[in-house]
């Protein structure tokens, strides 16, 4: 007996899912729910699959075993994925919103404890088609992992391995990534970092077994990021990428957070180019274990989709959608790191003193100051690199140098990896 | 009830198994069989486990549920393992020569038609840590792998990495790695590239569905690698990594082998340093994807084996050890690359004339020749990087300057890489 399914979503993604399996003796396609049933698709529909407007056909229907879902958001999707997954059908899922927000109701509807559930895959929700999921899951079921940070959103590395490689600035290049469709016509869920912070969330969950409020994880985006940064950051032979990161802090508590960072010029995370995604794992028995490919796209995204498919199709038990384990762990929202400080001032005298007299009052040491000769007195950015601090230790220096008349923009704040 | 293991070999990953799983309520160490039962071991041996030192204490008891192969070589391991698979025991495998040299009995013996016959898993045999044999089996299922080529021997690749640095020669480099216990007394099998040459076998198995016979894989090791060879690589641009390298050929053949390479200093396989494992992976639909870490050690290895003991502890379903793809592909010994040749000669007019001469009767263009300033008249090394030819042509170019006087030695010859 062929595995059947309906898919919930008929676009790029589940055409990938159609064209990987069509073939398949072991899936059945039968029935896929779309918005607008008139609309042209590009991919043949398999034969004796049906194309519907109602999600109550896929849901009511007994004989369909798995519910693809690939049509996004976290409002009809939340309520197709827990009816299915009540219902007893497994759900293979790509929607890292929904997820991270309803991780709760989806493991009780989906944990091996209830036997009426289905079971929940989503190994496409995060890191497209990086098996990220599994690796967590299964290659390091027996280990501890310590901390984990990398690129998880394919646009915004594009976006900013485009202007490291052009010098070009950030409006420029985000325009020619919505030529490309590398990024959406409303580009916020990918620059302001929400998207990987939701795979952060999701990661941290499998990890250290905490369910984090999203909401709450600091969370900065590349949209800020100049030309200039680049500038400073390759004089101090690094340059800039967007990483979320997570680690458990020596207090037991689960630091987490999303910001661009200046990384070295000779690291792993340096060398990815273009929509692709990397993750580095450290982990206790294994040591330091890194992953990286495509971050998003039909097929990628696909293809984790199928693995999932194929593992339900070749009988996997039902296990926890998560690994089970669930710690008592608290968000800790500060962090220890060195900090990129840019300041945009209007140039004057004693600028440097007023700045570094605020720095010293929030405790904040100066590890060096770069300033390019300046072109234009009216508009002058220049860097400052912190010795070690705490995050909270630059929100107050923002507090103590807010209204100060020479200052033109909110300062850029970045975190500096050594690694 | 717990999953019952007997381990057969106790000696450095297996104590890493122990530790590992000593505290989880659903294994339970039964047996463990060593040579010398009177040897003291460096981990804490678990409650109601033996040592014991004839293994069919543990072939005949029904109450053992896994046989974990953690002693190594192909004899009593090919018996034990066979044995345990006929007799509906799982095997765990760590043992990358066993597999590669007898992959066919396995295969028969474990094959889901089979329905008396036990289950075989070995992450643990290919690369370490890296849990590549479960991304071939699983997360590429639905998808075509193209090629795939990768760091798979820590012991060469820390050998190199540090000829690398320090500019050290092979013979004192290796000494080094034999001292702090990366390479063996005999280090043959690393060194002269068998060991990675056994996990191409493996991949290549799962990737294309052929079995390969190891012995008519071409492999060069790294023994004649020289100081000079990296100060050339390095004048262009490049250094050298021991590869395997697997992919189907457009007349639907396998091309298979293992050589140290030339490749471009900016490459992801040149940032890899020290005994770490790097695979990189060409499929149809992912694309490229990359997968690193530690290559070998007590805790790496063990990781690997613990992640199979607990998908067979989760209900893991039978099927195919090898994911079941079979071609009847042959394997080609020959392969197209730009070349890197370098020659020991003894100084004299004439020689760039003489070899030139022959490279062009093999049909082999030369793209460029770099030679530092000699020093030592009787002992000149020179290199010279080809146009892109077949290795056959190389070797016909081998047996056209046999026997020339001024050859101090048999010629190097490296592919040279471009990624």
């Amino acid at each position: 007996m062929p595995l059947t399914l309906g898919l919930v979503g008929g676009g790029v993604v589940g055409g990938g899912v159609v064209d990987m399996l069509r073939n398949n003796p072991n899936i059945k396609f039968s029935k896929i729910c779309v918005r607008d049933t008139s609309k042209k698709r590009d991919y043949d529909v398999p034969e004796g699959c049906t194309i519907i407007g109602d999600v109550n056909e896929i849901l009511n229907d007994p004989a369909i075993d798995v519910v693809v879902e690939v049509m996004g958001g976290t409002g009809l999707a939340k309520e197709v994925t827990l009816k299915a997954l009540h219902s007893g059908k497994s759900v293979v899922s790509a929607n890292k919103a929904l997820i991270s927000k309803h991780m709760n109701e989806i493991e009780e509807a989906a944990a091996p404890t209830n036997p009426n559930g289905g079971q929940f895959l989503y190994e496409a929700s995060t890191c497209g088609g990086i098996p990220i999921i599994n690796v967590f899951l299964r290659a390091l079921a027996g280990d501890k992992i310590k901390n984990f940070a990398g690129i998880m959103n394919g646009t915004t590395n594009f976006i900013l391995s485009k202007m490291e490689m052009e010098g070009a600035g950030y409006a420029d290049t985000l325009k020619e990534a919505q030529d490309l469709g590398y990024a959406e016509a409303d580009p916020a869920a990918d620059v302001e970092g929400w998207d990987a912070r939701s795979k952060l969330v999701i990661l941290v969950r499998i990890a250290f077994g905490v369910v984090l409020d999203e909401e709450k994880v600091p969370c900065v985006g590349i949209s800020k990021v100049t030309a200039e940064d680049f500038a400073y950051a390759k004089m101090a032979g690094k340059t800039i990428r967007i990483i979320g990161s997570a680690s458990e802090t020596p207090d037991g508590k689960v630091s987490a957070w999303v910001s661009p960072v200046l990384v070295p010029s000779t690291s792993a995370l340096s060398a990815i180019h273009g929509p692709t995604n990397c993750v580095q794992v450290c982990s206790e028995r294994l040591g330091i274990s890194s992953y990286s490919g495509a971050g998003a796209g039909r097929y990628p995204t696909a293809n984790s989709i199928v693995s999932d498919i194929l593992d339900l199709a070749g009988g996997k038990p039902k296990s926890h959608p998560y690994g089970g384990k669930v710690q008592g762990a608290e968000l800790t929202d500060d962090y220890e790191s060195e900090f990129y400080l840019r300041f945009v001032v209007c140039d004057q005298v004693g600028i440097l003193n007023v700045l570094t007299g605020r720095m010293a009052e929030a405790g904040i040491s100066v590890f060096s100051i770069l300033q390019v000769p300046i072109k234009d007195k009216e508009r002058v950015p220049f860097a400052v690199f912190t010795e070690k601090c705490k995050l909270s230790q630059t929100h107050q220096l923002l507090k103590l140098i807010q209204g100060i008349g020479f200052l033109l923009e909110e300062p850029v704040i970045l975190p500096v990896s050594a690694q």
